[in-house]
């Protein structure tokens, strides 16, 4: 005969923190606690199997239940002093679902099991307080009356300000013993009216109307949608657990509280909490009186409170005991609670506490110097997505502000600033020593200069990829993006949002971790780097197996991803070079050329100083390999966009503004997403190409020639059919032979592609089979193109897909592993069928995000590459992967 | 041993047509030929063997070949009465390369071989004719010095030059017979200089370099890259065809012509060629002398040229014995050539002959009759691709006529007209009567009308699936699209193309098949869809397997199709119904709406004007499927574009300017094909979606209780992810029931999805599990996507990568089996996996092209949709799948 009832309470229970499937999370929790020998409320866990059991059994019960509760609940009885249903000490009880895993809210609770109006007399008894008690059992009619026999709660409220409009007070702490006991009263007759059923007074009836009611939350719809959500079975059931209610509030020697056995802020060892004399669980969190340090050391300077430690000292120190007990056997810092009940200690919940970026890093390393657990776990405690808030500003958690608008949380960190609403006033105004922040319906490349002249940029169209995100993330510049509710009047420099009216110069802060807006300026802080965070590091990379490089366009981010631990670059954007100062006008020129010799005469001027880009950036990363991809966009976003420029442009390369206009007109593009980029641009201009392969390697000579390491890796864009990569790559080996005949000498480089189209990734083989040494997954265009979503306009419908959950997450932030990932695993297995040795790595800006990072990993590449300032991320990341796969 | 020379000649050859690997296409059609009693110059094959064996072997041949040719030399010599190398009566020889499939141009040949000065002596002789004599040496020695010897063609011109400045004549034939003598002398002296060697007199040696120089060619560059590009193997090598040289300028009892056994134009049973007396093949080719008819029949009216019935009697007969012999021989019409030397006729070749569609039909219809073929034969006789002539208005074969650019060939037909910059301006001419071709840079939808009232259709940007493309295939109109050639200037209503400047109201005429466009008015014809055409199609029904449906939007539309023989319509694209008149304003107030309420108002009024276009259609295909996509264009295409048509709309619709500007300004995007669009429009705005349902289930209620047979399939777009396909589903099917109920009436009406993302292909498992009772591929989309091409903007790049043969075709035109194949067998095989009785379709533009409907047989799918007029080109190509797969 199956066990349906678990007993718990009293040093002893029945069942371990290993029976979690059949207990629940909760009641398998408190058993543990049981038989770590901390004194906890007794009880016992109806099993998940009595749950199935219900729902498979047309909502009937095992026969021999009823009769297995009864004789359990006497133990309990017998535990905890008192008698369930007696006059003079009755035991009150609740019920609490708990299923396997964590479903907050989801399913019902019931408290106060066993008031009735006798009963109520005995609690009073107990007390001394008459409030108390009435208030207790007008809560239990209402929790009931809604959750058992299916009164709304609002009928109840409708009661409760009635009876506050006759007394003509506000608050429900206003109201009488008196009240509250009529209040009590016509709660009962309500449900009556309600229901056509008398408010059950037998406290055996109410117990399993209460455990009856648990049971069927499991099957309620915002239960079922939730489990379908999160992919949890519907047939694992929940458990129900019955336990003594204890009460912190029965006078001078009750009190209750919570704490942490660390601090969750810094990590530092130190026993940190709040507690209340004479008081219940939810006046601590309700904010109604102020609670007070749990020990002398939590005490702030000056202050006259007095801590548990000095009021309570002999339940302080069980406390301690306890803590230290519980922080020993779950080797984790844990979040506790508890209640002191007329002197004696009972713990209500211990469970893993949640902390800080800084503090979980310390708290990790520390605990391993403990003995306490070992590197891997040490490594595993702390997220990858968590360590954002270590390599960037935010807002100060103690600043109490509100903020007037919420974008998407594109690059982190946090910055204040002055509004201003184009390039050229940020590039201007930052001349003058001024912090703006550069707001834009969109940015492009011509406004790079703009956007590193800012402090943060803010956008009100785009997504998590377009232009702004990435540039920003490269440069390690907050950045929130999408911003619907802006309203922007370039003309006006002005901008609306909300009620709120923006002016040019009106001084706003952004954080880019949370994507969120605030008027005015607002504190930040800054996390170090320190000792603990490199140590914590170390050890992720000795487990690792996935190498991780960075995307870097210049000297400069190229030796901030190194200091992150960057092991090379796995993206090096060419065109990004184009749009400074000095060379704009001759990548202009170029693209403005009538002919072929024109185009060469342009990129001759530009060869020298593609050349000195590159011999800076193989230089920043000297023994590590550069992957360099060969000019990507359209022309057409080289072109200048306003009249002003254009005349300028005109009188700078002597082209007449008509002849400029016209050519610029015609390189525009309907979708130049899908235009005439990427190798498309090598195989119509392939002097472009021979140009760009020559800087390389004459800047791979060059170096080599001054004794450092360099190894390039050029790569071919946007390929889709082999035949265009073997065009370019023929084109990229012959001008390197030439190139190292005339310098004479040898620099090993390699040739490979983006694989960034769907097609390329299905004829991976063929594309291996043309030559191609390397593949890096770009899947920031093969999300676009698989799902056919544009990052510059999917911002308009994709947050709405994820609120509605057509989609589990922004496929630009986080891979879509059913999809895009599928096109990267065949890409990957074709490829490697023909190559065994092909190097394959991810460079879009996946690269970055953890749980791609795991894909990744399982997939085989043999990098990622992401922004200098994910470099960290990407490196833990890849750490759990090997830790989290082996376990 | 292996046999490696094979004979030929005199009633007998070693040979026959099924030796083809082995002797090569012209080595076993001379052998068959022989064989067959026509009689053929003799000869001998060397076989490809010898070619393998001379590749392999260092260049060498295998020991025994020489002997072998000179022994079967000899009995050449014995069958043609003539000696190799004899002095009185010199045979002369051919050496020509012949490999298992024709590489036309690719390969060697020598003719003349055998001539020195001594033989020259007996030509003269024989033919009398010192000048003709003189004229093959020069012309031996030139050939064979280039071709055999490696001296540049151009060295001999030079010679040739001098001695015509010295000869002050300006054509080689004003040459006399002592000029051309000392030519051959020069010529050879150029031969010694140039490579320090002797040229050959010895016949036998003159021979052996002839056909190591055939062998030879197997392996020069354009051979190989002609290998190459068209997938012929290096192994196959080629043979060599050594053969007696006849003449047809021998005297007044020689001649030379070539002709058809049926009429190639009409395909009318008639004997139907030309000859000229006393000439050589390439005088009929050059057009020097006017040739002559070859019998009665073929006299022009008035014509007092003589015919080869009335100056060669005998030889007449003969010839019509012979080819009455090979057309029942090999079954189908011949094109063949013929040379009568001294009264002796000889068959210099015969082959399948070409013929224009009308000819085909015909020839195949009555070949049939005849007993000639059977019916499986006859369908295959017939290309599909060249149905295009008899369905559309070509340019007069006869018109002598320049094009003055080329564009794509985006919808066939031909027509001519004034040309106009508008699409307002095209409505206004025509309306008053004029015929107009409208000229853009591309078309946009609120170009519609425009289009319609036009005669034709040129665009100097797009591909073959941009707007102006797919409308117009859609209307059966002309148009020629992408011709990168022009420069249109909008505000001066004039565009320069080339030297040719045409202005507003100038005549051009567009020819839709080729591309070209032409200046002023060109006369064209039409082909009539006779009984024969008939009866072709209907035998290629019996056959084919995949249904044949049309991509229609209109009741007209849908008529014609049906009269094509439509079996359906497979995409009805509801959009194309919202730019009239009647409807365009309420869709503009629709999309300007400021909330749902506003955007349900609008959507009210364009239901009953949906549902009376449905109505129609419904009617129209009465007892056949329509498949009907919801709204798919991204929203911004039905705002205007200019800013009169704003004015106007703003006083229309009452929305103040300023706010229609800034929503029209919101609404663009900067990739629009990947943008707001699809099914997308239905989850952000369900309420469009379900206004279509409504219109399509309440239009199908009513036609049902006309009592008319009516099977809607609603069609979701743009599908990326199952929840979006779910999404739409239940509500379409919540939407049916409603109506239905309303109307008390049932249809039957299935629900299903466009698989036109590559993500969709690779989920089409969980779409058909989502419940997806039809797929249909959008294969343009779909070809964007998975290449990462924009069908608007590729014309830039394509066109040069197909030049450069990077792909084979035009995506957009031939489905890429290789990578959008892949994805389209994907979602077949998951979405048949899930649902085995899963309908699927094509209705891209491929469902009209040949080779893609092969394909779209090979992997099962149930149907194609094609514009109207291709489908019996789909129909018919249906057909040849089955057959070509069983042969």
């Amino acid at each position: 005969m199956a066990k349906y009832v678990y007993a718990f309470g009293g040093n002893k229970a029945e069942g371990k923190a290993a029976m979690k499937n059949l207990l629940g999370g909760k009641g398998s929790n408190l058993a543990e606690m049981t038989n770590l020998g901390v004194p906890v409320p007794a009880g016992l866990t109806l099993t998940t199997d009595v749950c199935i059991y219900y729902t498979n059994n047309k909502k009937k019960y095992p026969s021999q239940l009823k009769a297995e509760v009864a004789r359990q609940l006497a133990v309990v009885e017998k535990k905890m002093g008192n008698k369930f249903g007696d006059k003079q000490n009755p035991l009150l009880l609740s019920v609490r679902s708990g299923a396997r895993v964590s479903m907050p809210g989801m399913m019902d609770t019931v408290l106060n099991i066993g008031l009735n109006d006798t009963t109520t007399q005995g609690l009073i008894k107990q007390t001394g307080n008459e409030r108390f008690a009435y208030d207790a059992y007008r809560r239990f009619i209402n929790m009931y009356g809604d959750v058992v026999m299916g009164v709304p709660h609002e009928k109840f409220e409708q009661q409760m300000d009635k009876i506050k409009t006759a007394r003509r007070v506000k608050l429900d702490t206003d109201l009488s013993a008196v009240d509250l006991k009529k209040l009590s009263a016509e709660y009962k007759n309500l449900v009556s009216r309600e229901t056509g059923v008398k408010f059950p007074d037998e406290p055996m009836a109410q117990l399993w109307g209460a455990i009856t009611a648990v049971f069927g939350s499991w099957d309620i719809d915002r239960a079922v949608t939730y489990r379908k959500l999160n992919k949890i079975p519907d047939h694992w059931g929940t458990a129900a657990n019955v336990q003594a209610m204890v009460f912190g509030n029965m006078g001078n020697d009750s009190g209750t509280g919570v704490a942490f056995t660390r601090d969750p802020s810094t990590g530092e060892k130190l026993f940190y909490g709040e507690y209340l004399l004479n008081a219940q669980g939810e006046d601590v969190v309700a904010g109604i009186r102020t609670p007070q340090p749990i020990n002398k050391a939590g005490k702030q300077k000056g202050s006259k409170a007095k801590s548990m430690e000095e009021e309570m000292p002999t339940n302080y120190r069980q406390l301690v005991a306890i803590y230290k007990r519980l922080e020993k056997h779950y080797r984790d810092m844990q979040d506790i609670e508890f209640t002191v009940e007329k002197g004696k200690l009972w713990m209500l919940q211990t469970r893993t506490g949640k902390r800080t970026a800084a503090s979980a890093v310390r708290c990790a390393v520390e605990m391993f110097r403990e003995g306490l657990i070992d590197k891997k776990t040490a490594v595993l405690r702390v997220e990858p997505d968590q360590l954002d808030q270590l390599l960037h500003p935010m807002i100060d958690p103690k600043a109490k502000v509100k903020d007037i608008a919420k974008g998407l949380p594109a690059s982190p960190g946090a910055a204040s600033g002055q509004v201003v609403f184009s390039a050229q006033d940020a590039e201007e105004w930052a001349a003058a020593g001024k912090k703006v922040i550069l707001v834009r319906n969109e940015t492009s490349p011509e406004d790079i200069g703009g956007m590193n002249a800012a402090q943060a940029i803010l956008t009100a169209k785009g997504g998590m990829t377009s232009h702004a995100a990435v540039v920003a993330r490269g440069m390690g510049k907050c950045c929130v993006a999408g911003c619907g509710a802006l309203a922007i009047n370039y003309a006006k420099k002005q901008l609306v949002v909300g009620s709120n009216m923006i002016k040019e110069g009106d001084v706003i802060t952004l954080e880019g971790s949370s994507g969120k807006v605030f008027l005015g300026p607002v504190p930040t802080v800054t996390a170090k780097l320190d000792k603990n965070f490199k140590t914590l590091m170390s050890w992720a990379d000795s487990f690792r197996k996935l190498g991780v490089r960075t995307n870097a366009d210049t000297p400069g981010d190229s030796k901030v991803a190194r200091d992150f631990g960057a092991e090379g670059i796995g993206l090096c954007r060419t065109e990004h070079m184009f749009f400074e100062e000095d060379r704009l006008p001759w990548m202009r020129k170029m693209i403005m050329a009538k002919d072929e010799a024109e185009r060469r005469s342009a990129l001759k001027k530009l060869l020298p100083i593609q050349r000195r880009d590159f011999v800076g950036i193989f230089k920043a990363m000297a023994g590590l390999p550069v992957t360099i991809r060969l000019l990507d966009p359209p022309l057409h976003e080289f072109v200048p966009h306003e009249d002003a420029e254009m005349k300028r442009l005109s009188r700078e390369i002597g082209i007449p503004l008509a002849t400029l206009k016209a050519k610029g007109e015609s390189l525009k593009e309907l979708n130049p997403m899908l235009g005439h980029r990427g190798c498309r641009l090598s195989v119509t201009y392939p002097e472009i190409l021979e140009m760009q392969a020559r800087a390389i390697i004459e800047a791979a000579c060059e170096v080599k020639k001054a004794g450092i390491r360099v190894l390039p890796e050029i790569m071919i864009p946007l390929v889709s059919h082999v035949n265009e990569y073997t065009y370019c790559h023929e084109r990229v080996v012959q001008t390197a032979k030439k190139v190292m005949a005339e310098r004479k000498v040898k620099v090993q480089y390699m040739v490979g592609t983006m694989i960034e189209l769907p097609r390329a990734a299905l004829q991976a083989g063929r594309i291996a089979e043309g030559g191609a040494e390397f593949f890096s997954f770009g899947t920031n265009d093969l999300t676009q193109t698989a799902f056919g979503f544009s990052r510059d306009d999917a911002g308009v419908f994709l947050p709405e897909y994820v609120d509605r959950k057509i989609l589990p997450s922004d496929p630009f932030q986080q891979l879509d592993q059913e999809g895009v990932g599928e096109l990267v695993k065949i890409g990957v297995e074709r490829g490697r069928k023909v190559n065994k040795k092909l190097k394959i790595g991810i460079c879009g800006e996946h690269g970055g995000d953890p749980t791609s990072v795991y894909f990744c990993h399982r997939v085989g590449l043999n990098y990622v590459s992401c922004s200098p300032y994910r470099v960290p991320i990407a490196r833990l990341a890849a750490a759990h992967a090997v830790l989290v796969n082996k376990k």
